[in-house]
């Protein structure tokens, strides 16, 4: 296995690392950022909550503009922020922001020319968690989180593998992204045309169907602009409450799609995900 | 006056907006930020600390990565962030990212083609405070910080005019830019080759003549890739620790240029400013 350490920063007493590896599911070489809390430095292992980003984003968004390290170095976790797709000049991709590199919707596409490196499920789920506990200090407590297509996909993918996260959380998630018009070309592009293929990657499916719950928060700013045409927060709320699924939906207002709305409560995310990842 | 607002983010309770002007004293059009407080909705009038960014930035690095919005509104404090020179497809540039636009270094150029825009010096000095003092909810406390370059220039403005501020700041200053590389190149452009003219620019010659001090504080990492070449951290220390002059200088092992070293102690620096801001 490679990995090839491509930067180092001191934050917070830990470490800021960002690392290359190629990636077998993927089929490509993929960037990850990762934090390491200074509990590691006395050869404590430590949970991880790993972080999906949104459209256009790569690894280093969340790492410079959350001002989570501050909170993660208090608690004792690290995080890990992958990339928000496969990547590369041989890659397949599309002019538009919102469908190829940069909005890997975190699903295994079907369809060429997408499926032969966009696969963005199994390397969160699979690929990615093994690489890490394989070369870093951490233990096998994992939570997820992510912001508008990686909220889609951190609970989308914790309603699917229960059994491998203590808790999950979401800024201004696409809730239902086979009715939104994000989801429905993305969909479309990666899994095709037979909706009955897309149900498994919607969270507002998942839910009433959630056997084992993971439990979850979710912030909402209310000045958020893509509110009312793509991320259908009311559909997450109506499942909620008909199933007493253990997620708590809060709406911020004034807040609006930002990362200066996730800094402003990234603090209440983490605690609450330490809370979990030690129980 | 003009004064365009650009964009608004709600922000720790607080608001990150961003304005357009024409500046009179640099000829263009400006873009600064501002974070006001939540304090500030209750009509209480504010302190201000400005922010002045290293070379390459813009009014957003400082707001996007440093996290200082978290504490700012905890304290009541506004931050005012202008850019780093003045823009513009019309302005003297340089392909280099160390002279020109984004390069202003906080000096008053006298040389051509520099000397029609390059007046960084007065605007921050005063153009931007009356401006900032007309139109916003802020009273006349000023601190003044910055970052490398604006590290420079937030030391060496507050040495120059210790009666318009309370305290002064810097993370990894270029504190002798008269005998380092990056000092000498934009010097040597804006004011020409005689020396003398460079001297009321440098910190470590402003510092041992000053009258009236303004207390500060310096971050310095250890791990930073410019100290050894163009920050010469040494000779500040040397002529605090000649003349006992109030500020403090120091190092923090392993850290580096980044703003992930600025995020990790900003939140001492503005304890710092709005202690003495309150004073």
């Amino acid at each position: 296995m490679n990995l090839e350490n491509l930067s180092e920063n001191r934050c917070f007493g830990g470490w800021h690392k960002q690392y290359q590896h190629h990636s077998g599911v993927l089929n490509c070489a993929m960037r990850f950022a990762i934090f390491l809390p200074p509990q590691v430095a006395s050869g404590q292992q430590v949970p991880v909550l790993y972080w999906l980003s949104g459209l256009t984003c790569t690894d280093e968004n969340f790492m410079q503009k959350a001002g989570a390290q501050r909170i993660a170095a208090e608690l004792g976790v690290a995080i890990v922020a992958p990339d928000t797709s496969p990547r590369g000049e041989d890659i397949a991709n599309d002019e538009a922001y919102d469908l190829g590199q940069g909005a890997g919707f975190y699903v295994n596409a079907t369809q060429a020319p997408w499926n032969s490196h966009y696969r963005m499920y199994d390397y969160i789920v699979d690929e990615l968690p093994a690489l890490i506990e394989t070369h870093f200090p951490v233990n096998q407590q994992r939570a997820i989180a992510g912001h508008s297509m990686g909220g889609h996909g951190a609970m989308m993918i914790a309603l699917r593998n229960p059994e491998r996260y203590r808790s999950m959380s979401a800024f201004s998630p696409i809730c239902n992204p086979i009715n939104c018009p994000w989801g429905e070309k993305a969909f479309t592009a990666y899994l095709g045309d037979n909706r009955d293929t897309w149900a498994p990657y919607d969270t507002t499916v998942l839910l009433p169907n959630a056997q084992q719950p993971v439990v979850g928060l979710v912030d909402q700013g209310e000045a958020d602009s893509f509110l009312a045409t793509e991320l259908n927060t009311d559909v997450l709320e109506g499942v909620v409450a008909q199933t007493g699924y253990p997620l708590e939906v809060r709406r911020q207002a004034g807040y609006d799609h930002s990362y200066y709305f996730i800094a402003s409560f990234i603090e209440d995310h983490l605690r609450f995900h330490a809370q979990h990842l030690a129980a």
